[in-house]
């Protein structure tokens, strides 16, 4: 492609409302375009990189046995009535009428259709195992749409999903998901990391999230790297402490905290170990309150709070109900001497294991040190795991000690067992002529996502640095003088020919621009390797190579540069 | 592709709510499953004939230097609003709000999203001529969604919106992508034709259709074989007779009619040509009555109607209204003798030429013969072409004479003038530093219903006959006994391999079914070559040849197979 003949629109600043570098860097690149809150225009250099991404994941969903298919985007209530999630999917779900008056929405997800199609097109275990997966445009209405194509309303997503016999067949089925989707990151160039995870909307029993890793991402991962234990912070398991509770040591006191409402500021205060103080945090579930008893340093896992009993749909508490039982501002809220009748205490299994710990003493200015379970308040009503983990915890497999980094999901998957297949009578006849439910599976990877993703693991001051894999072009000639110098033009436009016969994807810079210009769109726009094409060079016979990835240059001869950049490509 | 790691599912009857043959044989071939009115699953195999067409649609695209980018389907209502037609694109648009109840609709077309993307990025004539595509799911709520994937509510669509600096650049852009169309369906080896159109809702100066020629079409064309006119009967426009009207040479008088109340009738009960009579169309404009005068073999052409002065929001006046000012019921009005001041006369030019013509006498069981302009009726008091254009018609170029056939609409392309950018606002600066709108051109194409159309013109008593350019597999290998005779599956394996190894689209049907069977599916599903392996032949060294086209059987040599294959498909 010839500069002049494509759409370069880059910027000097992004837009003040972009946060994350990955959307400054799109919007200045010219990838993209906000036409509305969560809706982007993928521009014509950016869809170049999404439809790399799109053929890497298409070429190893096809690999994986997988049969790629299309449904409607738009889907018919009856089937989420049908699987009871029309009422429970919740607002991220966009809902409509048609002009019958009929209730449509435009598909957030496709598990109802594909068991539709599969209890009608499905009859017998010959038939086995199946795993039907497209790649589609999704629209999830995001109550705040944020970080460009991350966290987009309308988004481009491959989903997939497995049909099989019983549970060994979908946990094959997963295995196979898992290898191509750690083939198709590792093709991208990317850093990533599959954790465990939780299963959320979609439901089932076993899933995990594919992850690139990048500081600024939304999830926290912890990993054990002496192990192979991997999960996301919401999904792991923080281990109760392996030693038991030590005996009460210290007397009950109170202790003066005027102004300390935190136990940063308590441990400060009292020149003592924030690891012995612990936070009180109020829940409403089931029309009681419901406190829950965290060490200072340690928060507080939500998804682990809500799969406690009666905890499903807990909310926190707002300060009038707090202070209408500890009639005491938050802060200084403690759980000795309180009517345990109408509260359930939920410790977390490293508070239930402490002593001697200092917490608030349900009066004004002031903290309780030295309390202890049994001695000065009976035992919690249920010790349960409630907390994230923390860099340091014991991995739950036992083999070493945990480390969190940073990661953006970009691919989940599911064993989902027989939660649609039984809500949807999707069954088939076993060798023995038995009804039986299939197990299903289903695997998502968010295409347009993962663009911004790679980009937010992958930049430097300049701009983008895309790998050859998923760069909207491979190579980039840009001449210098190519309007003025007959050298330069015909040296150019052989280099430009000799690559496209060799089937490179290469953009020729042929506009009329400053090369400093020409140089910052290049790397801006994250072209991973650079000719540069000027008399001064020519005169030797050589043209200048760039790598964009560390910016080494070097001169490289006319007759040897093709062979080297194949050479790079191929690698 | 194997058949045991595919996904095939014929079926011998189609569903009874399908009426045309291509709806069926798409249902019966499992290229498509119904999900909702209007609403189909691309099924795998159908889904690899839908992406060799988008794949030849893109090519041709690129290849005429339009530039692929990808649009929100989900468009904000401001835009619409801006340009006006939020209120008037009727209830096809499928209008929507998202949680915070802001208005949007599933995008039916972009010309408004591309406008605002072209006032925002294109500043200067030198970066014009542009041309933009997308290949997007578009949905329009069709009164009555049928004939499967020709008119689905949800479908797969090339848009494209070109910008020029003046209208010669827009004349030019389009005239492109007149070329790429061609080229396009002549190679997925259709029949079509290109008409000139009726502009309708999109609007602008000028636009053609591209039709796949099909007897079962649901639109007339008009075309000359003598000259390369051709039009949708929509827009085809009829010229007034050559010859001046002859004088009146019959007296004016009533005839019995007794039970005839259309022309046809009283040209049988009067033993006269249909060409002597005259029928009456009431319609209601601007509140008063338009009576419209039409020979009796002629219809009525709405479009040209609407497009008469006065005549843009017109109907059909009722029954009711008919009485009231004829005081006669249906089936015998006449133009003689009414009170012209309250009605307006429109005369078709075929009409205003006729003397000696019958019509109805305004009085039940009575028509009136021998009826003159003139003498017995005051001209009519507007003359116009509003009727369809019928075989044998002048051709309007003055080149001949028409004939009529059918055709089903895959592509439109509009010369749109500054219809949107006057609207939006979209200017750039030309050379002189004036501020100018730009000359927009847009042009679709309906990927999903060519599907259809082809299948529409392309089938049989046996199935589908697809071009090797869309069929799902251009070669397929029916070995007779694969799971029994160990020749049978080396040579069928050695085959596929090889033929895979050229790059060939080849399905070898490995299930263990009857010869007929799978005979018959792949004769279903249009597979347009067919080798079948069988240990009779293979004893002589031969495999038996099929061409779906025409039948037509022969033996060839195992070792010349591959090559007279791949010199068929390079056809």
């Amino acid at each position: 492609m010839r500069t002049s003949q494509f759409f370069l629109s880059t910027l000097k600043e992004a837009p003040s409302e972009a946060e994350l570098p990955s959307h400054k860097l799109m919007l200045r690149a010219g990838l993209i375009k906000k036409l509305g809150s969560g809706l982007y225009t993928w521009m014509p250099l950016g869809l170049r990189v999404l439809r790399k991404v799109e053929a890497i994941v298409r070429e190893e969903m096809d690999k994986a046995g997988a049969l790629e298919l299309l449904m409607p985007a738009i889907q018919p209530a009856e089937l989420w009535q049908e699987s009871g999630r029309w009422a429970v999917f919740g607002p991220q779900m966009l809902k409509m009428k048609d002009r019958h008056e009929r209730d449509f929405c435009f598909g957030p997800t496709h598990e109802e259709v594909i068991t539709d199609i599969a209890r009608s097109e499905i009859k017998s275990y010959k038939q086995l195992p199946l795993n039907f997966y497209q790649v589609q445009t999704k629209f999830r209405d995001e109550i705040r749409p944020r970080f460009g194509v991350m966290r987009a309303r309308e988004f481009m997503m491959k989903d997939a999903y497995s049909f099989d016999v019983d549970a060994a067949g979908m946990a094959e089925s997963y295995r196979k998901m898992h290898v191509a989707y750690s083939t198709i990151f590792t093709r991208l160039g990317l850093q990533f990391r599959a954790v465990k995870a939780d299963s959320g909307a979609i439901g089932g029993d076993a899933s995990q999230e594919f992850h690139v890793l990048a500081d600024s991402g939304e999830d926290a991962l912890a990993y054990c790297p002496t192990s192979d234990f991997a999960a996301n912070v919401e999904a792991a398991e923080a281990l109760a402490p392996a030693a038991p509770r030590a005996a009460a040591s210290e007397a009950l006191r109170d202790v003066d905290t005027p102004k300390q409402t935190t136990c940063e500021a308590v441990a400060a205060l009292l020149d003592i170990p924030l690891q012995r103080t612990v936070k009180l945090i109020a829940l409403v579930a089931g029309e009681q309150l419901q406190i829950v008893l965290l060490r200072g340093d340690h928060s507080l896992n939500e998804v682990k709070v809500g799969k406690l009993p009666g905890m499903a749909d807990f909310r926190f508490a707002s300060e009038e109900e707090i202070r209408a039982f500890f009639n005491c501002p938050p802060g200084f809220l403690g759980p000795v001497g309180i009517d345990r009748s109408r509260v359930r205490l939920i410790a977390d299994r490293t508070v239930a294991a402490m002593s001697d710990f200092v917490v608030g003493a349900n009066k004004p200015k002031f903290h309780t040190a030295g309390v202890n379970w049994g001695r000065d308040l009976p035992e919690a009503d249920l010790v349960a795991d409630v907390r994230n983990v923390v860099a340091g915890d014991a991995s739950p497999d036992g083999k070493g000690v945990l480390e969190i980094c940073r990661g953006i999901e970009v691919g989940h998957i599911f064993q989902l067992g027989t939660k649609y297949s039984q809500a949807l009578s999707c069954n088939y006849l076993d060798a023995e002529g038995q009804l039986k439910p299939m197990e299903m599976g289903c695997y998502g990877i968010g295409v347009s996502r993962i663009v911004g993703a790679a980009i937010e693991q992958n930049f430097d001051e300049k701009g983008i640095k895309f790998s050859a894999a998923m760069a909207p072009f491979s190579v980039a000639i840009v001449p210098v003088g190519y309007q003025r110098s007959e050298a330069v033009k015909a040296a150019a436009d052989a280099l430009y020919a000799e690559l496209k016969a060799q089937g490179v994807d290469v953009l020729l810079d042929d506009r009329d621009a400053r090369p400093g210009s020409m140089f910052a769109d290049m790397e801006l726009i994250g072209i991973p390797h650079r000719v540069t094409v000027g008399d001064k060079s020519l005169a030797e016979g050589k043209v200048e190579y760039v790598a964009r990835q560390d910016g080494n240059t070097e001169l490289v001869a006319q007759a040897d540069i093709v062979a080297r950049l194949l050479g790079k490509l191929a690698q």
